[in-house]
């Protein structure tokens, strides 16, 4: 970074032409048909009325055609994989209802019988799924198991006799919680369950079990519960399922992974139980890369919406001019939101290369995938996620406060972006347990090297390995001794990037130190990964901050205009900086970090505030939300008519005596 | 803290009788109340019925006699203004709207005419306003002035012939704004407006100024907006006031520290325009402080609920018992949720103390309270309010997502706790303005040693005095050399204070230390203060922190139960040592923990998060929610029907062909 002059003002129309990258015609067409529809819910509606507008939103997103282009061709769309997840990010610029309810429709539901099911399913469903004639749930979550769902209790009984599988609820404990579209709309759903046949337990399954019928009437077994008014996403019907004995023929089993035939046998080319149950949920890895999208989408609204607030929000004189000053002109103001816009924008363009990584995996014509490929992919769409969630979780909230009590009335926007959001941090898998479950996975791979095989043999070998360069109490230091020790200068955003990785490297080493010792004297394997939960999340959330600044720094390296480049450069440094402000005591801790470089940052933070400062507008701009979205009385003009300046008139003129 | 047993199981009456201090018989009154009603508000209702709820809910809180009990013994009270402070906290154990309606009508507009008037208006309306037959407003913010309120536009004009003041609103932007009780219930506000008499314009002054007849109809002049549906506390009915040369008598000044005679001159004991507004308002701290408190009170709810269902809620299989785990039992929930309750107790305490103060100046026969007395107070009010309902908002959202998709459902409390106290971070003083407000008082505090004056004029004079021990690149560190500067035991607990101290002092000294050169150089005020505001932030908060650690210290000294004291010791570590934990890069940059001391925080932290996990029920259950209170069907024993162990039966002996 040249630490020059102040970025050129850039006009919003080419920053936004680097923003949209790939999937740009899908972006203006979802924007001109956001800018065309805005059924606003009334904030009053009880949740029936806001369930039935959300009914007559999704007729019209059923007729734009949109959610046909992510199915196959075979029938009838475009295999768009890309394009059709990109479009649903952007609905989080509307009502985030719609949203959930489209994805559930045709993300999970028609998405699990697109993956899960075979051509039997597929011909017989997909067209009236895409159609919106055949509304379905997605039915895993159980009210006792939601991260573990390996060990969910609904069991799904082969009948031999019949030749039909007997779907059972055999605990309240095992009925199906939280379950989008089941409480008024669903007819149908795809209902995980574990499968028993001919006396064997081959693990969890994925069945088509009918659950109402033409006039939404529960069908015969079925107990549909109601989940009732919820933080947000009232337009959303979630609910709860129950199956006694329910009967479904045995082709309603989604048999892509696994089969079984006539006479009760089961096959299925993966033999392991895990890495079967594994493979069907890989393919379900659009859920948790379109949630990260849309709450991407959330994030950027809630900005453009404090930012313009701040721009024209003035309060306090300044004590020379005697005029009030714009809040975004405030230090703290400016702390609050431009490094939230900054790290906006690198998720932003992170998880544009996840969305095109996905397409290449999971569009038609995509050839084999390699396993590996799978799991990376896997892996970064779980800590994508869950650092893309909780980003706009706190980011809504700060922009929320930005804009005080106005910021508070539904009126105005946030209040809607804030809680419709906030599911997200925990639903598409927990936050937390996702965080784990990469970490666990960048120890196998870390490992793959040395043997295969799963995380708690690895531990020790690793440790082993290691135990050479490990000291006993300064490990993560010195085994990075062979780095140079000093930056001076934070300015550099080489030397930045290195932080970046080398924080990467060494959080799951140390998380490495932790465990190996301990597994080795044979303490139980849960207490040794729990003592160790904490460093295995900062590992994994290390791995994600690179990944981010990856696909940041590669965006900005592409772009042509150069003062674009150079304004999304900036941002770029805003972004890198942050994140090492905010992990800066672990660089102290290793040594990675002088206390004097330290301190840098503060100086060289506010300063890309001040700078970046009068292209907030811009920035924000550039995400393209169309303005009637955020159209609302705190940014009316009418509501920032100039007051004239000094003391407010008397009114004597007007007063009438008596 | 000696690093001995963990701390002995106590009964939680003696942990309950420790937390309720002063005002236990409050406590209990108010939790038989709260036990005894509870009429809990449908989730789906529309604003207009949730209103109308509230409105009932008014008429029994009226009828308990506990809104009398704050007021004077002049009209029947008890003046037990810390004991009525101390209840209203409480509601926040039941319904938020209800404490933010109550605390409209008796603490902000009967507060207003108790403090404000004079014996002609306690005489006329105290009554009616205690039983709720005159509902009111505080008509302050004005939609072009939140914060900075000495700013106001609403115009009151005394007009000598008729002995009339005449509000008028001259711009849309002097709306007074999200005015409680206005859009429904209010007859009457209190309205804060510029006062214009005799060509002098004194300031802004209160007027009782009628809005409705009888009937509820606006009267002539007066126009009634709403605002509609709010992210939370939709049982209040928020405004907007205009007014268009409306006429009220000479009388309805509240006239304690101002007066306009009949002739249009005006008298006041304070001189001074600005000393005399914030003396005005300095008699409306109470609100601030029962805004920490509810925030407090929400806070303890979310936590014990919480708390319960980590208790309960079990996930994944340990790896050789094959039992399912509590969720409570894996670190990283015990690192979400036991810091979040050690702060709580120690925001508890503190906020006991700051009640106490409060009661100490305001309760009838207090005596002449002393300026610096008053300002203390008000400091305290101003940076505790911040802290406490920030930490309120934090610690309800972890406890939401804690609690994973049954914390997102209304019927399990969280969602109506966390939408309803968002707004408390931003009103009754936005936090950041706050803490500002607080930093700027304490360079003043930190100057009156050298001369009296305003912070502006002083940062010079301090910079100067302090010229002699500051190096050019590491003042901080340096101006405290005459400190031990390592300390190697972070389990001892005189040394951790120090620490809190020592930050306390140094951040004020480091801000100064920008300041001062900056105003030598005869810049403007603006940039001045604006380039530091970040630092001026920080020590506010670290004033703040100090603070709290002193009450909880204070209030743990003094049980006398061996088994309490222990227990609530380790409760007092915990907070201490991740407020430490959470600042540990500043002890770091400036040389006050090595890079050793500071890695040990975490096994320090870890170690008493698993101490006090066997305790965490026992520490929420010290709160004394009332248990009708925290019912909801997530904790409900139905749903915690145990699981039998092992794989779940199928249900092939029902099954049935055919």
């Amino acid at each position: 970074m040249t630490r020059s002059t102040a970025p050129e003002t850039v006009p919003t129309e080419e920053l936004r032409a680097v923003l949209d990258g790939r999937w740009a015609h899908v972006r203006q067409d979802t924007r001109a048909q956001l800018a065309e529809q805005d059924l606003r819910p009334d904030p009053d509606f009880t949740s029936e009325q806001y369930r039935a507008h959300i009914g007559e939103s999704m007729k019209l997103l059923t007729a734009s055609g949109r959610p046909l282009t992510g199915f196959d061709p075979a029938v009838g769309g475009d295999g768009d994989v890309g394009g059709v997840v990109t479009a649903f990010a952007m609905l989080a610029y509307g009502d985030l209802s719609l949203l959930v309810k489209a994805g559930v429709q045709w993300g999970l539901f028609g998405g699990a019988v697109q993956v899960l099911g075979t051509e039997r399913h597929h011909e017989r469903y997909l067209r009236q799924i895409i159609d919106g004639e055949l509304l379905g749930c997605f039915a895993m979550t159980e009210s006792g198991h939601g991260s573990d769902v390996q060990h969910l209790h609904t069991t799904a009984t082969y009948d031999r006799d019949a030749g039909e599988f007997v779907i059972d609820t055999p605990y309240p404990a095992a009925r199906k919680e939280y379950i989008g579209n089941a409480a008024r709309d669903g007819r149908m759903a795809v209902v995980f369950a574990q499968l028993i046949t001919d006396d064997t337990r081959p693990g969890v399954h994925a069945f088509l079990v009918p659950l109402r019928d033409a006039e939404g009437r529960p069908l015969p077994g079925v107990t549909i519960g109601d989940d009732g008014r919820k933080a947000g996403l009232n337009g959303v019907d979630n609910g709860r399922l129950s199956f006694a004995r329910v009967r479904v023929p045995r082709e309603n089993l989604l048999n892509r992974f696994a089969d079984v035939a006539a006479d009760g046998t089961y096959s299925s080319p993966i033999a392991n139980e895990t890495a079967r149950f594994f493979t069907m949920l890989g393919t379900l890895v659009r859920g948790r890369i379109s949630v990260a999208g849309g709450a991407g989408g959330a994030a950027q609204k809630a900005l453009a919406l404090a930012v313009r607030f701040g721009e024209r929000r003035r309060q306090f004189s300044h004590p020379s001019t005697g005029e009030e000053i714009a809040v975004l002109d405030y230090l703290a103001h400016q702390r609050k939101l431009l490094p939230a816009l900054a790290t906006t924008y690198a998720l932003h363009f992170t998880q544009d290369d996840l969305v095109a990584r996905m397409h290449a995996v999971q569009a038609p014509g995509a050839g084999p995938v390699g396993a590996r490929e799978q799991r990376t992919l896997e892996q970064s769409a779980a800590g994508i996620k869950a650092v893309a969630t909780w980003h706009a979780t706190q980011t809504i909230q700060t922009c929320r406060e930005a804009c005080g009590g106005a910021g508070y009335l539904e009126e105005n926007l946030l209040p809607a972006l804030k809680a419709d959001t906030d599911v997200f941090t925990t639903f598409e898998g927990d936050n937390t347990v996702l965080l784990q479950l990469l970490a666990k996975e960048l120890l196998s791979d870390y490992g793959r090297t040395i043997k295969k095989g799963n995380p708690l043999e690895i531990a020790p070998l690793l440790g082993r390995q290691l135990a050479g360069v490990l000291a006993e109490r300064t490990g993560a230091a010195s085994l990075t001794r062979r780095l140079p020790l000093r930056w001076l200068d934070l300015s550099d955003r080489r030397r930045r990037r290195e932080l970046l990785e080398t924080r990467r490297d060494d959080t799951l080493a140390t998380a490495i130190r932790h465990l190996a010792p301990a597994m080795r004297k044979g303490n139980d394997e849960f207490a040794v990964f729990n003592d160790a939960q904490d460093l295995l999340l900062v590992a994994a959330r290390a791995h994600v901050d690179v990944l981010v600044e990856t696909s940041f720094r590669e965006a900005v390296e592409k772009v042509r205009e150069p003062a674009v480049r150079e304004l999304l450069g900036r941002v770029y440094d805003l972004h890198v900086l942050t994140t090492i402000e905010r992990e800066r005591a672990w660089y102290l801790e290793t040594g990675r970090l002088t206390a004097a470089e330290s301190r840098s940052l503060r100086p060289l933070v506010n300063d890309l505030c001040a700078e970046l400062r009068p292209h907030a507008r811009t920035l924000v701009d550039g995400f393209g939300v169309p303005e009637n979205r955020l159209a609302c009385p705190m940014l009316d003009d009418a509501a920032w008519e100039p007051v004239p300046s000094g003391t407010p008139p008397a009114p004597t003129e007007q007063v009438e005596t008596g």
